[in-house]
């Protein structure tokens, strides 16, 4: 066939639409072609082997549908399986054996309060309410085990109230839902990279994907071509772009190269310039999360965390580099994150400060935590103050004060200087030796994405309506955190909503 | 042709475009029929009416090449028309003519603080670099009348920098953006509502649009379809969507039909819409502006924000239902709405007052201001602040103590409670008559928008790259005053990139 005599053909098809009585032929998502035959067929197509696409895949399994689990990388679990493994459950039993007063409206209240109310409050209470059932869930459901009695707080929670794994680790969440799916008999295929999503030109409905299978990340043209129908839902649950420096740029440009990451490498946008491009609502995506807590020493989110937040900072201070407190160590992710950036134009860095007493602590969360961090020399151990102020060029003097300072606000269980919440459990400081260790950002979580009714179903731009066979949870979507996502919420929203979705889309 | 026939044909189209090595068939964008006649032809299309969009014709025309300026009201000028006519202009003869040291780069500094960053600095760089060129452009090519002596102080600015059109108004640019392009022959087609915008679906360029002209502004189906080519490039300059509830409400959910808007009614999303789904990447849509300067009791933006940010603000103080101050009277936007938003939660409101000093200041900008306002009860006046308190049911010395704590900040220049810039011309609060007026935040400005290139090249969602024949500037695109707009930088940022774009696209 000649060039012209294609083109020909072409208009024909094109004068076709328009005499179908189909709009203007300008319409972008209107004019793709049919998907004509599939090679594999499923009830539903799962994207993603993080919590949220496990959970979805385990509901929708149970509710009766046919379902497969598309992931692009090797190994499961996503961004979820580096994950620190806590979970908000306002509630739950350990919360009542440190006699902590907690309910889903103070929950609710702290996320809606760190995402500036550019929250869903809807989603938001929805989440809420199903915490504790969901801490059940994971307990009764999956088998995962949670330490007995630790109970911690995340910055920007009014209280402490998220429990951990064992392990220490998402793994904990990821290896129990990959058992139970291998129970239910629903495949994880690995090394399943989505191309495309299938949208009707003619119904506007989501029929399936086309998939390169047998990709190796991050070559584009590995794998080779299948496609899949979706009898009922394709549900997305890729995740977050935290490792595409390229895409975060556009929306926000600080977020250059030379700036780390937690996420694993294959935290990519190709799917959300995808589902833009196919004519989804894409919002808040200028909300990009990024950890203060970790350190310069360690790739990715690595283990500082732990010193940083729980004896660092429930039970320590934050300092910068002249010896004094910049900011309300129990602040949300992005006031610290920010005021670390804000130190750094001034040529200043910031540094977790805390005694023996506040080791303490972190050993109790993981054990193996302070010596591993002290041997790549993440932290750092001085016998005194004086001794840690000289090696970090600190004076002395101003550092003490501001430790006295710190002592005074857990006497009078107030701090006047940030207002920070006094943990009952920190008994000041001044148990010898004394242990550093530098905070820096690193990118760790997108809050926004796919705009999505309350149960989870894609809107379309065009029409601010659902797109049928299309639905979506965890880190994919926007709306539920707002413009800060409050630490230990995320696993919930995943959870949650990732149930939530996979039970609705089946039905 | 039966139903039946007709999908055989669709099909067949179908698999010729995979033939033809057109990649797969999903590709939102790739797909689109070619567009086979025009009705009309020219270089370049513009879309919208105001400051950048009369700026684009201008300057494009002069280049050489025939234009048309698309505008759906039946009114030209959008929401330029209604703006009060303030330029950020460092440098100009009326700061030197206070006294005031300006520069460029300070303007860009205090430009990418209110952003919190989120700017594009090299955007910022080349607007502020361009501000003092511009000014004159309008002064010496337009022959627009600013105010010779008068120069103002936005929220947010580091020094007064503004200056103000004669008529205190946007439209003294846009009668003479008008008056130029009649001259230049430019045709400015009111009732034109752009519904598509055409991108070719092989070489994906943008080749022109499809209109409704005689459209009756909301009427969907009013107006008869006409086609548009435009040879060299479409411009989008069509604004923000601040009128458009079930738009905005998407990315700020808080945004509800309640809250007023200062925009005029064609302030919609639907090119938002359209450009998203023809595959131009839309970034930070979620930061919308909201002017805490308005009054309730006027439509629309009003004349309240003269009497609140000059009389009330520059030589006044902001107060809470109990008397006392809540924020920097000169903060920016965002600072001072969200403060308001704050009191409203807690049942108070907020109020500018200032004395008759401050008064004589706003007639001095508008002379009808005062007694305009009072003419509608936006704005009241008492011989003594004992009677404003009690008509406002403050306590009197709590009011009287906060008014001799800003008089105290004028006498030292210092205000320690918010660190206010503290006007030279300020005089301290002494002279009764006292004024009051409410002030309620009205959504004002969309900050998001398309991503363009730095010369306002349109970039694709799947590619990050520019989109062939495609270009915008002003108010329709984002990254420019990242997530908070100075006041006085919006008419810069139309008029010195709607130049650039014109200039560059008919080149």
């Amino acid at each position: 066939m000649t060039q012209a005599s294609r083109r020909a053909l072409f208009k024909n098809a094109a004068n076709l639409l328009i005499g179908a009585g189909l709009g203007t032929v300008t319409c972008a998502q209107a004019e793709q072609p049919e998907q004509k035959s599939w090679d594999e067929t499923y009830d539903i197509v799962v994207i993603g082997s993080g919590f949220a696409g496990l959970a979805a895949a385990i509901e929708a399994r149970q509710a009766g549908a046919s379902v497969i689990v598309l992931e692009k990388m090797r190994t499961p679990g996503g961004n979820s399986i580096i994950n620190g493994g806590i979970l908000a459950a306002p509630g739950c039993p350990q919360q009542k054996a440190h006699g902590i007063q907690d309910s889903p409206e103070l929950l609710a209240q702290d996320m809606l309060k760190a995402g500036l109310y550019l929250n869903d409050p809807a989603k938001v209470k929805f989440i809420a309410d199903r915490a504790l059932e969901n801490y059940n869930w994971c307990v009764n459901e999956l088998g995962v085990e949670f330490h007995p009695t630790a109970i911690g707080q995340e910055g920007g929670h009014s209280v402490p109230r998220y429990v951990r794994t064992m392990n220490g680790s998402g793994s904990a969440y990821v290896q129990k839902e990959l058992e139970k799916l291998k129970s239910l008999g629903v495949e994880v295929r690995l090394r399943s990279y989505v191309e495309h999503i299938v949208r009707d030109p003619k119904t506007q409905v989501v029929e399936g994907v086309q998939i390169r299978q047998g990709y190796r990340f991050p070559k584009a043209e590995s794998g080779k071509p299948v496609s899949i129908r979706a009898k009922k839902a394709v549900i997305l649950c890729y995740g977050g772009f935290g490792a595409d420096v390229a895409y975060r740029t556009m929306y926000d440009p600080r977020l250059k190269a030379e700036f780390q990451t937690t996420n694993q490498p294959g935290a990519t946008g190709e799917l959300w310039r995808e589902t833009a491009a196919i004519g989804c609502v894409q919002i808040q995506q200028d909300w990009v999360q990024c950890g203060p807590w970790c350190n310069p020493k360690e790739k990715g989110m690595g283990l500082s965390v732990v010193f940083n937040q729980s004896g660092g900072a429930e039970f320590g201070v934050w300092v910068d580099s002249t010896g004094r407190r910049f900011v309300n160590e129990l602040a949300n992710r992005k006031v610290r994150a920010d005021a670390i950036f804000a130190l750094h134009d001034r040529g200043l860095k910031a540094y977790a400060i805390c005694d023996q007493n506040g080791v303490d602590h972190v050993t109790d969360l993981q054990a193996k935590c302070v010596p591993y961090l002290m041997g790549i020399g993440a932290v750092e151990k001085f016998d005194t103050i004086d001794a840690l102020a000289a090696a970090y060029a600190m004076d002395p003097d101003t550092l003490k004060a501001t430790i006295a300072q710190v002592n005074d606000a857990v006497a009078s269980g107030k701090d006047p200087l940030f207002g920070r919440y006094m943990n009952k459990e920190f008994k000041s400081m001044n148990r010898g030796p004394w242990y550093i260790c530098e905070c820096t950002p690193k990118v760790h979580h997108t809050m926004g994405g796919l705009l999505t009714t309350p149960e989870g179903r894609v809107l379309d731009i065009r029409t601010s309506k659902p797109i049928e066979g299309l639905w979506a949870a965890g880190e994919a979507t926007g709306g539920v955190h707002g413009a800060v996502r409050l630490g230990s919420c995320a696993t919930l929203d995943c959870l949650v909503m990732g149930r939530t979705v996979g039970k609705a889309a089946a039905s």
